[in-house]
């Protein structure tokens, strides 16, 4: 999509602080961090959110699920200890209707999870 | 795993009020809800999280995610209104060691999560 911005960043036509990527999934800081390690991981093909996504996305969605482990290893963050965060929708929290996995790390999570 | 009990909960050894399930996910009310919406989707394999995810889990992953519609249609409630959550290692409020997905939806979800 030509005017999603995180598709601009997949694109590298906008700049971020990715930490990893791969053919499927780009991961990069959060410009507005909620934990001392905060990541969205995204696919690089543009889908709008979970509840959008097809059958066809599957493995997609396997890796993008995957790439946190990546992450982890690549942030030197113990791999164990995060949470994931995925919202579907303005009123759940989505800003950017790009899919996005939140990776938050490096506090106490507390519950419910907003 | 014998005894686990979300695994417990797949064979039917315990009762949970199973809300959708297939032959990959069994999707069930958390007893103890964190929002009008609290459904927990599990892959019947045990994984025991993310983090211990292996690469030829890669479809039952997907799988998982692409649930989140099952259930949201099975329930009858809005698509694209709610929050995934998955808590990786006891630090970010995993409390049982078999992956789950907390789905959470039917009011509003603040930031941060948790």
């Amino acid at each position: 999509m030509s005017d999603c911005i995180f598709c601009k960043i997949v694109r590298k036509e906008i700049p971020a602080q990715i930490v990893y990527e791969d053919d499927v999934v780009v991961a990069f800081k959060d410009i507005n961090p909620a934990a001392p390690t905060h990541i969205l991981i995204i696919p690089r093909e543009h889908i709008s959110s979970i509840a959008a996504a097809e059958a066809s996305h599957q493995a997609i969605l396997g890796q993008l699920l995957l790439a946190s482990q990546k992450v982890t290893a690549a942030l030197g963050i113990e791999p164990d200890k995060h949470r994931l965060v995925i919202n579907t929708g303005a009123d759940a929290g989505q800003t950017v209707f790009h899919l996005h996995v939140h990776l938050l790390a490096g506090r106490n999570l507390g519950w419910p999870p907003g």
